[in-house]
């Protein structure tokens, strides 16, 4: 019973499908932000729910770790083999097996990105809304509970997954949830498997909630002179019940950032970034109603995106703000906090964030989905750089622990992964050590993604 | 070890706010349907989550069984000490504990209803949408996911319920969720307590999401010569992704009950009761558009309610259907069935179980939410009458057979309690086991609310 034995065994399963050597093991070891190299023991690229589960029961035979592997774009290393394993790369898993307009769903296997997904979609009059940026798989946005500029409205990977299938630890195969609209019956599986980070099982095909592509979109920008008039403006568009499709912030340096990338010319100042949905008449009458509570705070211009290439614009500078900002600053990676408080408190969070980031003399632009009370701050450091590296860590520490002071999460949608474990004790208190036994019960020998979410076996 | 023993230091703890005899204990073992009456050992009042733990933790030691009890409305018996043991009756905890409305949300105790905290909410332009009918305890909805007429617009419990505190069944308490409006931190354990019908621990706390009162609401009804009709024009609205605050069928039979009972004189054919939330021109568009759809589907009628008044004339009338239908049948029981299943497949369900019913004799008004799938038979029957309660039976397993053919949930909004024990195999396949195994996990004595839910233990 060993690692080497499972790989053989594997081997015979998959063929040239399992890689045990070269770059692809490089590949699939690196993460998008500061983590060190972890290269997995292999990596399997299966192609099909069966042979998903010939793997897991033979590395539960023998005892060999398995780690789901989407697009690979997660910010917290959820994908690192940190004890070693199969990194099971989803990349040939990634059609949409099923459109059913008439229930407005969809049934689609992991590997598959939002952005193939949406395109897929593009003929039906619907669309799969939940967009956090990075053109993830669904299997890893299911898996993290990805959320991102659309939340606000359409709400996160909890909301729009009605059903998943999965293998569990022992390779048993389940499926959760039904095309029914809501159930009563008995335990929300796929709301606890939506955010396990692929510690109880590996998913091989989500049931999917699609919307209808909304009738009418427009979007804008305005600036401000202060962070505080910004976020008060964002608060106030909350409170009122207007039904935002995205709102989101971002700084001064944020701008800067994506100025030089993007060949944008705004102004370096606070913005904010807003998207209507709607019919004609609801569109023109929200845009109205946020024209007038961001004058109330002092907005400076509300200039509109009527035409899709411009919105498209707008939209592709927010989703490459993370490219740009390590653009602006040569060589260095990002430290990439996450933080989501209540509305109420946000204006102080955000406020103190940047206090403690000026002081600290590393750059660390700021933007985020703030009608959910959710910020990134970006620290960009030389990864070599021990100092630096120190201080940034300083940093998104302190923000997560006023994200918990203030009644908020250390990770509003990053997930877990490595980084956010050292808050999971604070955050939960005794329901981290359910969070165990739930683990335990599932996976009693701690190889489904070993050494993620769950406090370490003693 | 044993109840008696239970019962003595629970006396010691409680004083005489536990009750081990007399009426009381029949009023706890009495269901709102057909279960026979099966009172608990005692019933407990607890004032505080203190006093909460301190009786689980005897009742742990004694291995006594703990059943939570809200306002008794539940319809599947979840509340009935089927194998002896303490019910846990929240009356005394019943009081909004904050009501912070910058962040649109409220602390609770699990004892008040939601017609008490919505009283409470009046003033702060503020309400809980969930509306399951029923006078139920905020603790008791959120225990059976409930839902009802308004979640095709603002979800169910699981929608609605930001963050609970637990008492597990060792004692230890736990606060699920936090205060931001999202999180990735971790399994979502709000969203597997929601559901879990005391099967987990007790509820002693609830952090619920509140919306805004709409600025303009109105309400319709009209009518349809035929069932069929009534569906197909719920099908095109909710894919037309028209935002219905609610849209709810109720039957010529349920229309010939309500009329009896509420004074009504609606001419006894199937209808649509509607209501649109939102702003005076949002409103007004969204009943044209409505209005468009049932006039392509020979709707006959669509009579306006917007004085408030007439609104709430109509929705008491909705809402007390099920008493109506009982009161139109003297003498009955309800067998109240709750299917729920895909949009597209709504008019072959409801159309197989009206033709099912009409064969069977029993008198079987049909309602439900319609824009959700989810529909009830409420089968009239004589309890003392053995053949009719098995026609009843019959045609009960019928529905949930069917709905499981379809794609669909035993249960959409009642929960599973005792009488979707017998579906819960087939709806979940091995996922039913999996939530054996959590439940083995937290409960390992199997003495929250035993004999629901989870299989039975071999």
């Amino acid at each position: 019973m060993s690692i080497p034995d499972a790989l053989a065994a594997l081997s015979s399963l998959l063929g040239d499908r399992l890689v045990r050597a070269g770059s692809d093991l490089d590949l699939h070891g690196r993460s998008e932000t500061h983590f060190p190299l972890t290269p997995p023991d292999a990596v399997a690229y299966p192609r099909s729910t069966e042979e998903v589960q010939a793997l897991v029961r033979i590395c539960a035979e023998q005892g060999c770790p398995v780690i789901g592997w989407g697009a690979g774009t997660s910010l917290e290393g959820h994908g690192l083999a940190v004890q070693g394993g199969v990194v099971v790369d989803f990349r040939d898993m990634n059609r949409v097996l099923e459109v059913r307009h008439a229930d407005m769903d969809c049934a689609v296997q992991p590997g598959i990105t939002r952005e193939e997904l949406n395109t897929e979609l593009r003929a039906t009059g619907l669309f799969f809304p939940v967009d956090p940026g990075a053109n993830a798989s669904l299997g890893g946005m299911a898996m993290t509970r990805a959320s991102g500029t659309t939340a606000v409205r359409y709400g996160t990977m909890r909301d729009n997954v009605l059903g998943l299938e999965v293998v569990l630890a022992d390779g048993r195969v389940i499926r959760t949830g039904t095309r029914a609209r809501k159930s009563a019956a008995g335990y929300d599986l796929t709301g606890l498997m939506v955010g396990s980070e692929g510690t109880l099982g590996l998913v091989t095909e989500l049931t999917l909630r699609l919307h209808g592509q909304p009738e009418a979109v427009s979007a804008a920008v305005c600036g401000f002179d202060r962070i505080e008039q910004a976020v008060a403006a964002v608060i106030d568009t909350i409170q009122m019940g207007l039904p935002m499709a995205r709102i989101e912030f971002l700084d001064a340096a944020t701008v800067e950032a994506v100025n030089a990338y993007a060949g944008m010319s705004l102004a370096p100042r606070p913005y904010l970034l807003v998207e209507f949905h709607g019919s004609e008449a609801g569109v023109a009458e929200q845009a109205e109603a946020f024209g007038e509570i961001i004058a109330d705070h002092g907005a400076i211009g509300y200039d509109w995106a009527t035409r899709p290439e411009d919105r498209k614009a707008l939209w592709t500078m927010r989703h490459n703000a993370y490219y740009a900002m390590l653009a602006w600053r040569p060589g260095t990676r990002g430290v990439v906090t996450d933080i989501c408080v209540p509305i109420s408190r946000l204006a102080e969070a955000v406020e103190a964030t940047t206090a403690d980031i000026a002081r600290s003399g590393i750059p660390g632009p700021i933007l985020g989905h703030v009608g959910d009370g959710n910020f990134h701050a970006v620290l960009l450091v030389d990864p070599e750089n021990a100092e630096e590296m120190k201080i940034a860590q300083g940093l998104s520490h302190r923000m997560a622990e006023r994200a918990l002071d203030l009644g908020g999460t250390c990770t509003g949608e990053h997930g877990v992964g490595l980084g956010k474990m050292p808050y999971m004790a604070r955050e939960h208190g005794d329901g981290w050590d359910v969070m165990g036994q739930i683990k335990q019960a599932l996976d009693p020998q701690n190889l489904m993604n070993p050494g993620k979410l769950v406090p370490p076996r003693s």
